[in-house]
């Protein structure tokens, strides 16, 4: 009953219109094998996929679940076919390097390829989503034999990939990890212990699993400099490429979750499993880290996919919903009732999803975009500004873009009154499916620690400076019939550079101020780029012609009316700081009331 | 694996310390069979069963569902024993005149026992609720005969009641219904419908169920003014009082949910099934008001109780969960990391969901007192008074509860981080109960339409300046070391106030206006009322000792501090009006992107 049809307008747009990919990639020798046809013409391709095959699985996929059995996982019913086809269409290795297989296309683009397959089957995405992402961490930290023995593979789908950090006792806090790593003469390691949550951790859809796997050697520093990464394939691997004994490496189980339940969470147990190390001996984290960030970008696509199912789905049942009158008399006097869409406030709804679905798009587009040059550009001065954006941005893409986006498919939910409550229509299970995009790979609130500390506070404001001043040089070059945007966006950003300073001051001071702020901080930064992105938009839109260029002047006017002034209440949580909220004694919490 | 424990300390303070409800109980001839240590007792007991019975049935509840079987309903193990000993114990009838069987206890008590059984197992809930709904209801407008036939056995468990109001293409606009009311030479009725979402429409419970419908006689009027309540009963009744033949109203089938698994929610099927006349012809919707206002304050309760139940388990998680380190040193050393509470973003997240509580739980007993006003007191001033109270509050018991409360239970299962999203700790079931409140009842958007339209700009604004008068005047009776409370409560009410004179005169003028801005203004005046019971709060426990005492204060500060604030986002919306929104085409919202 659900519908999806992917925004490949909207897509267009922000590639052509308003980041000039064409441009961008034609004057860099590394992707001029891409243009804005051939680009049109794989997202086309991939909706087309979306639509047709991976949608229909979806809500099957949530009512059956993985089914765990005596070590065995075996995947919801059609998983395995329309793997293989995604595999077959070379979508796994869509942007990795044409060395180990991939097709090279830039992160601009990926990221709206992924939106299609996680609005249309989120806990499908996961089984390729940890292959690339483990293929990045490898093909940035791994021996070229290493490269050569698993990267391929994992391009065409035969094998897949995982990320093996989490444990009973540790989550977040990964410096007290306990899986052990003793060596062996050979060079391997004996790999011990038990791993939890982990996505696609067992499963049917690919021959042999590549784990990636934190762990410490014996001896190794305390903390989070004492983790290295391994390799710990399911089956270990021959000489000649061939599948060789199994590795002592189970899952133990699988959990039952609110959301993604085609997707498998293991128990991973690893008992003496051959591992090989990647990298250096305590460099791990570092390691993993490549991977984290790229997963902390997908989560915010994550977001922007729901999103876009959720609105699409409100907005037609909006339509086709008859109930009350328009307050300025019938609308369509010969129904019943007219469409919900006359009231304000269900248009209130759809219109917020829609414009975090716009600014979310285009944000992702943009740190594509920059990862597009930390990797593709020659100009050391871009990679540097381009390095620093990333580093900034990608918590505010997963926690900012995931936070929107849960509120966005709320409101959806709203629209469809009591039927958005019952599964036929859903929506419930878009919500139940979104709300581990907001937790998992570090919850929103560590994502706004580390925006706030090591993003901010570390390098004394230098990243959002850098950013600050973009987007300042961007408002000042926008015309005077874009007033209204361009002057709250100058003002959102000495707002934003006022409290920024507040910050680093108060934080030098107060000792728990940046830990109590951080999440207001992330939010307020989040609504500087949306209000960025907006300006950008309006910008490629303001002389085009037609109704499509003109809605989004009105939708950009929209948030930056409606939606942009939250960062005032923002800053005035910031402003609270941390002393209330420390005064209370810890038993406080827990006492009986 | 979930904990709960009634938070009988902060009840008794509310009632105690915070409403004087001793002296108010005592100086009602109609009330003084209560006294405090009588309210202690019986919520004592309450909290034993809710404890002890009701939470153990929760998760299987959830898990198992109610089970349907060719027009049988099944309810999950355990419901029908527990709510024979809820029946046994007089839960029922808590509320209701003696003359019927009921205990005649205070509302500003029965929330509180309420709020116990929605926080332990909320599926549960709904059957007694929806009995002790159709009782108030058929009390108020039923004829002596039929409150004599079916009142008691009601409160006695033996009988159930419904509320059968919906159909598949009527929900929040009641206007276009089509179940018909033929009438009989016998002066009943024959009604043929269908009604859908009917919350307790069959089941295994009771031996009768007793369904309030809403029909249109030949003839009526179109629109909401041609509706006629009619009792349906299950089984006809025999003059004797004993059951009768089988009335042809069945369940057709039932839904599946998001959550409330355990609540049967029932396509009821009324083919020519015989009725009887509530009150006079063409004022049903009207009856049919009695029960769903006390249904919208019960759907408050149910976010308090939620949030009660996210609030002890979260914060016993996070007391439990040890990971990282103190910012000002490690606080267990002797720990592998310190408790997670150590970190000041995880205790804004707790101190978020308890100052919510506090001031809901406060706000329910305020709306309980008065309308135990309405009901038990003899000066006709104070009765007025408190009916355009309970009429103006009504909505924001509703809504804003259940929407502070949904964003509470959010920022609980944020605390258990991945845990949170898997089944064992209760906690994504919570949230999955927890957000229909928002939706039934008529949805937390058409409870904001009813504050700013029918309970404000129709009465141009005599009722919140009531509201507003009273609070003005108890913040000025506060002591100077509640300044800060008392500055930023009456600064609210000024705020609320103004923009409440703008609403009303920008709506003359602004047709969309009011739709469009409402569920702002509902926040604004929700905010507002929180702040109020927070001045109330620190004003009970300021003289006295103890810690308990001034942790209320601390947290009354809090929220002034990081709550409030946010009255004045609320109002930068409403400035925004809806000419923006209205500006959209309504093929905008569906046409591809």
């Amino acid at each position: 009953m659900a519908i999806y049809n992917a925004p490949l307008a909207d897509m267009h747009f922000i590639l052509n219109d308003v980041f000039k990919a064409d441009q961008f990639w034609q004057n860099n020798e590394k992707l001029n094998h891409i243009d804005i046809a051939t680009a049109d013409a794989i997202l086309e391709e991939m909706s087309k996929f979306a639509k047709n095959v991976i949608l229909d699985l979806n809500r099957n996929a949530d009512e059956e679940g993985a089914h765990f059995n005596q070590g065995t996982v075996t995947t919801p019913k059609g998983f395995k076919e329309a793997f293989a086809q995604y595999a077959e269409g070379g979508w796994i290795g869509l942007g990795a390097d044409e060395e180990w297989g991939g097709q090279n296309m830039p992160k601009m683009l990926t990221v709206l390829a992924d939106e299609m397959i996680f609005a249309t089957n989120p806990a499908f995405m996961l089984y390729p989503l940890l292959t690339v992402g483990a293929g990045m961490a490898l093909n940035n930290c791994a021996s070229q034999q290493q490269k050569e023995t698993y990267l391929p593979k994992m391009y065409t789908g035969e094998w897949s990939g995982t990320m093996c950090l989490t444990e009973p006792h540790s989550g977040t806090d990964l410096g007290i990890i306990k899986t052990k790593a003793e060596p062996n003469a050979d060079g391997s390691y004996h790999i011990t212990g038990t791993k939890i949550f982990i996505t696609s951790g067992e499963h049917d859809l690919s021959q042999n699993i590549i784990h990636l796997v934190l762990a410490k050697t014996p001896n190794a520093p305390a903390g989070s400099r004492g983790i290295s990464l391994f390799i710990v394939p399911k089956f270990l691997v021959n000489e000649d490429g061939s599948l060789g004994e199994r590795n002592p490496v189970s899952a133990g189980s699988i959990e039952h979750k609110m959301g993604i339940k085609g997707s498998a969470t293991c128990v991973m147990n690893f008992d003496a499993a051959k591992g090989f190390l990647v990298g250096k001996e305590n460099e791990g984290l570092a390691a993993m880290f490549v991977m984290m960030n790229y997963e902390r970008l997908s989560m915010g696509i994550q977001g922007i996919g729901a999103s876009e199912f959720a609105y699409q789905n409100a907005a037609q049942y909006a339509t086709d919903r008859l109930q009350g009158r328009s307050v300025t008399g019938a609308q369509s006097p010969e129904k019943p009732a007219d469409s919900i869409l006359v009231h304000a406030d269900v248009r209130r709804m759809l219109l917020n999803v829609r414009a975090n679905n716009e600014a979310s798009r285009a944000f992702a587009v943009y740190v594509g975009q920059q990862l597009d040059i930390t990797k593709f550009s020659t100009d050391a001065e871009a990679v540097k500004k381009a390095n620093d954006h990333v580093a900034l941005l990608t918590p505010i893409a997963k926690a900012f873009l995931t936070d929107m986006a849960f509120q966005s498919i709320l409101d959806a939910q709203m629209c469809f009154g009591g039927h958005g409550y019952i599964r036929e229509w859903g929506i419930e299970q878009c919500i139940r499916d979104l709300r581990i995009s907001q937790i998992y790979e570090g919850t929103n609130g560590v994502q706004a620690q580390d925006l706030i500390g090591r993003k901010t506070i570390k390098n004394n404001g230098q990243f959002i400076a850098e950013y600050i001043a973009e987007i300042r040089d961007f408002s000042h070059t926008l015309d005077a019939d874009l007033n209204l945007l361009k002057d709250k966006t100058l003002a959102a950003c000495n707002e934003v550079e006022a409290v920024t300073q507040y910050i680093i001051e108060q934080a030098k001071v107060e000792a728990n101020f940046s830990n109590a702020v951080a999440v207001d901080y992330l939010h307020a930064v989040g609504l500087l780029s949306f209000s960025y992105m907006f300006a950008k938009i309006a910008n490629a839109a303001k002389d085009q012609h037609g109704e499509f260029y003109q809605n989004k002047l009105v939708l950009a006017e929209y948030f930056a009316t409606k939606f942009l002034p939250n960062i005032t209440a923002r800053i005035v949580n910031i402003q609270a700081g941390s002393n209330l909220i420390m005064k209370f004694s810890q038993d406080y919490f827990t006492a009986q009331s």
